[in-house]
């Protein structure tokens, strides 16, 4: 590419899926001089450097993070506090700390303290993912066609969540504004109460006697490896998702139950209308996804 | 082909996806001379017709079935007893009767009473399906590297097991013999209790408030849309399989239940170390699914 690159130095901070892609889509767009990684996992860090998608890689956030125009944070949301504390001395004025994580409200309480003034904070969500992890995962497919979502604070600085927006874009992503509860209400619904619940019904053909689960196994085709598919996806990403959506969550896992336990009473009475009732109208949602071309 | 033919005239009662998708691998294989068609919806046979993957077709089952040496019922099994009771005066001596139902037992109670001395009843279930209906969503592909389940009554007819067997056989599946009771447990949990699950968190993401309700499908992507694909499936089908497999359902959901309360426990509590055991032991069931080439 001719024109300068947007960042001079763009440090990312975990470079498993999410990470990794992010550096294979700005290196295949020119869209930094010099990208730099840091990932406690040193494997991680060095296989990185090792298949050419960073410059530098490092064990240690505030060496990546010193000087950068930008970082961004790609770790599980448990790992958001820490970070943030090591990495908060060493940021230049005027750099931008933005992220990616799935959370964003608590995102934001775990961050904000540690950043020094004159330090823009821009908090995001890529809503496009895998049930894989790690750098090998990535690729930067992963976002065309998709939407980020961007949950700025009152009062952020206008032209540091410009330029955030500006990346995504050219990654490919539409790119939306949100308050951060209601991002966390909307993806509580969309993301977090469907791995929730194939975790669980994963779990309860995991307790199965032996042969029985062979044979869940083996019969999956029929609609459950579907949902193993959801439920291979990384623990520690998840827990903390959990931990730091909790009273969203559960606002829509109260929901579900009871809708849960009305469709049960239903089967118990052999209500075949109501049940007929309630599988016609899920298929409009269908239809909205396919029409949304998010399927 | 050269060979003759395993059947001189197959009857394929229900020419919806499987049913169409039988008759595409059966016309493919060669493996009947005569194939023909009856479906109570007009266009769905007409159709069948003129696309050519039937030599015969029309809406009287009884018709089709006459003369016959296989009947595969691929209706919705709450037509089962209604189709049988049709067809059983038509049916010629040794034919056979055999079908596609996903639940078994309650497919025996239904048929069995209906068929004249000297027809043979072979129940069957090939596990291999897509949230598709009609004589156009059908495919031979459908079937290859796939299981099939036969579950013979005590005392059948070994020689037109053997021949539904081998039937399947050449359409590319694997072929297995079970009890109708175990057959229908097992499929409780890969199939039918997914299917509900998945239903249910549609219908709540249903009656959220409209604009909400946009949102959820706007964000899809991250992870409800899986979820929409399988509520996406026939409404007359899952209502039917439901009222039939009732009580297997009601037992996977009574367990699914359970381990969805001790989950939200877990969260409410700020559990991490659970939840991170929880989401561990779901990914060796995934591995197992891609060891079995399921996936
Ligand atoms: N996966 C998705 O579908 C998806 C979609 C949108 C957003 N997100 C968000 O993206 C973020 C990363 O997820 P991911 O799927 O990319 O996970 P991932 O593939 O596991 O990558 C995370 C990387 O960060 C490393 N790490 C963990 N703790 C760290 C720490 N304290 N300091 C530095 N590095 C650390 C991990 O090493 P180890 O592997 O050794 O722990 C790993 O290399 C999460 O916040 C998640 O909410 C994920
Ligand atoms: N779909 C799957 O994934 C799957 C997998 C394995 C087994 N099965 C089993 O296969 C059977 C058929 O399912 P499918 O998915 O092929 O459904 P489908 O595509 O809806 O086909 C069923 C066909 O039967 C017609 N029909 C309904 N009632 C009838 C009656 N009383 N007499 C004659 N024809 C009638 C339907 O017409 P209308 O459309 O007008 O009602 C339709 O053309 C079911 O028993 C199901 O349990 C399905």
């Amino acid at each position: 590419m001719t024109a300068s690159p947007a960042f001079e130095r763009l440090a990312i901070v975990g470079i498993g899926l999410i990470g990794s892609s992010l550096a294979r889509a700005v290196r295949a767009e020119g869209l930094a001089r010099t990208i730099v990684c840091a990932d406690a996992n040193a494997d991680h860090a060095a296989r990185a450097k090792a298949i050419g998608i960073v410059d530098e890689a490092t064990t240690d956030p505030a060496e990546a993070a010193a000087g950068a125009d930008l970082v961004m944070l790609c770790v599980p949301i448990g790992a958001y506090a820490d970070v943030a504390r090591t990495i908060g001395p060493a940021l230049k004025p005027g750099a931008i700390v933005t992220d990616v994580g799935s959370v964003k409200q608590a995102v934001i309480d775990a961050v904000a303290p540690h950043l020094p003034e004159g330090v823009h904070l821009v908090p995001g969500h890529p809503v496009a993912g895998t049930e894989k992890s790690g750098p090998d995962a990535g690729f930067a497919a992963l976002f065309p066609g998709r939407w980020c979502i961007l949950t700025p604070v009152p009062g952020a600085d206008e032209g540091a969540t410009r330029k955030v927006a500006d990346l995504w874009r050219a990654c490919g992503m539409t790119v939306e504004r949100m308050d951060p509860g209601h991002h966390d209400r909307v993806l509580a619904i969309t993301s977090h109460l469907p791995h929730l619940i194939a975790y669980t019904i994963v779990g309860t053909a995991t307790d199965l006697e032996e042969h029985l689960r062979q044979e869940v196994i083996k019969y999956s085709a029929s609609g459950f490896r579907d949902f193993t598919r959801i439920a291979g996806s990384d623990p520690t990403m998840w827990r903390d998702v959990f931990l730091n959506n909790r009273e969203a969550v559960l606002d829509c896992l109260q929901r579900f139950t009871e809708d849960l336990t009305a469709l049960q009473r239903s089967i118990r009475r052999g209500e075949g209308d109501a049940l007929f009732d309630l599988f016609t109208r899920t298929r409009e949602i269908r239809k909205g996804v396919l029409d949304a071309r998010q399927a």
